[in-house]
């Protein structure tokens, strides 16, 4: 989602407590960074932070660390935080560099949401759940892997059921259709929020993969 | 799909000559029933064989067996294929003994077309791609296997998707909305023109397995 760029964006990132500016010295010590031994689920590309936020609020026992690499959106995602979250920090990378914030076995779920389709073939690459990033990320996570994946996009959708497939992950609670389930469990991203009133199907699953 | 049952379905069954009535005969030599080496693709449960009979005359490269258990809807089946194409057999027999009927390895792809969803949890085991015929499928395939499904029933194809990919198989040509790809190439069941045509999205995906 483009945003236009707003003035006050990166002295809020400058100044917001609940942004990392330095991953790589987190890397390998984030237990400390949060000050507790919870678990840790990361959202690759949170945007304005609306669901990695509200689950930060909605599960407690967790910590949260949201990606995104948009100045303006990312600092709006900040804005979002109230003060007293304590389980959540955000950071301002780009997911190929995943390794390089996060040493093997750190993290234990990483959601992806509503991410870029790049629907041209010469483009699959791009796509978070391409081989090669669903590699890295078994490499990031060491012995057992889950990811939490949604989008609106069929492509894409069909795309990474058959990526995830081939390289060995295996699926549980797959939705073609989320919002017509029952699941008031859902907490919506703000694509999500805008995308569902029109009727689209949004499409979602977990995959999980042991060494 | 429930038909009234017809009189003369009998006597169409026994005087048919695309009939098989020993399938147990023919295990092992349906290359001889045919009349030689062609590639066999077998459909499970053909209802009123539009699809199989279609395949047949749009394939005269590839021999099509197509299996339905009841009565009136195999007859219906059978008086469509036209006297003059080889290329087809139909039997009434059950797809769980479908191991009586196929010596390991003599059939080349399945096709599962709208089959019943069997909703109910308690019902899974029913479902033509639960693990148990899934296994039953490698077993009969034998070195590799390959299936062709489709479904308009959300549930089912959620279901199929997570139980093959627990079980081995690996996805390709995966649509979640076949009838908005190009797909010029795909034959329609009778159920599949019905629902289709009401805007309902038609979900399929080829599955292979190798040992």
């Amino acid at each position: 989602m483009r945003v236009r760029n707003k003035a006050w964006a990166p002295e809020e990132l400058e100044n917001n407590k609940h942004m990392i500016h330095d991953p790589e010295g987190c890397k390998g010590r984030w237990k400390e960074v949060f000050g507790n031994d919870k678990p840790i689920h990361v959202e690759i590309g949170c945007g304005k932070g609306r669901f990695v936020s509200l689950m930060a609020l909605a599960n407690p026992d967790i910590n949260y660390v949201g990606i995104e690499r948009q100045t303006t959106v990312i600092a709006i995602a900040a804005r979002r935080i109230t003060e007293e979250q304590e389980n959540i920090f955000l950071t301002q990378v780009d997911v190929e560099n995943l390794e390089n914030y996060f040493e093997v076995g750190e993290i234990d779920r990483l959601y992806i949401n509503f991410c870029d389709p790049w629907p041209k073939k010469a483009h699959a690459k791009r796509r978070l759940t391409h081989r090669n990033f669903l590699e890295m990320y078994k490499r990031v996570f060491g012995e057992k892997a889950e990811i939490f994946f949604k989008t609106d996009n069929r492509g894409l959708f069909e795309f990474s059921l058959e990526e995830m497939n081939e390289n060995g992950w295996k699926f549980s609670n797959i939705s073609l259709d989320l919002h017509k389930d029952e699941c008031p469990w859902n907490i919506m991203t703000e694509y999500e929020e805008k995308f569902s009133s029109k009727g689209q199907p949004i499409y979602r699953l977990e995959a999980r993969w042991e060494k």
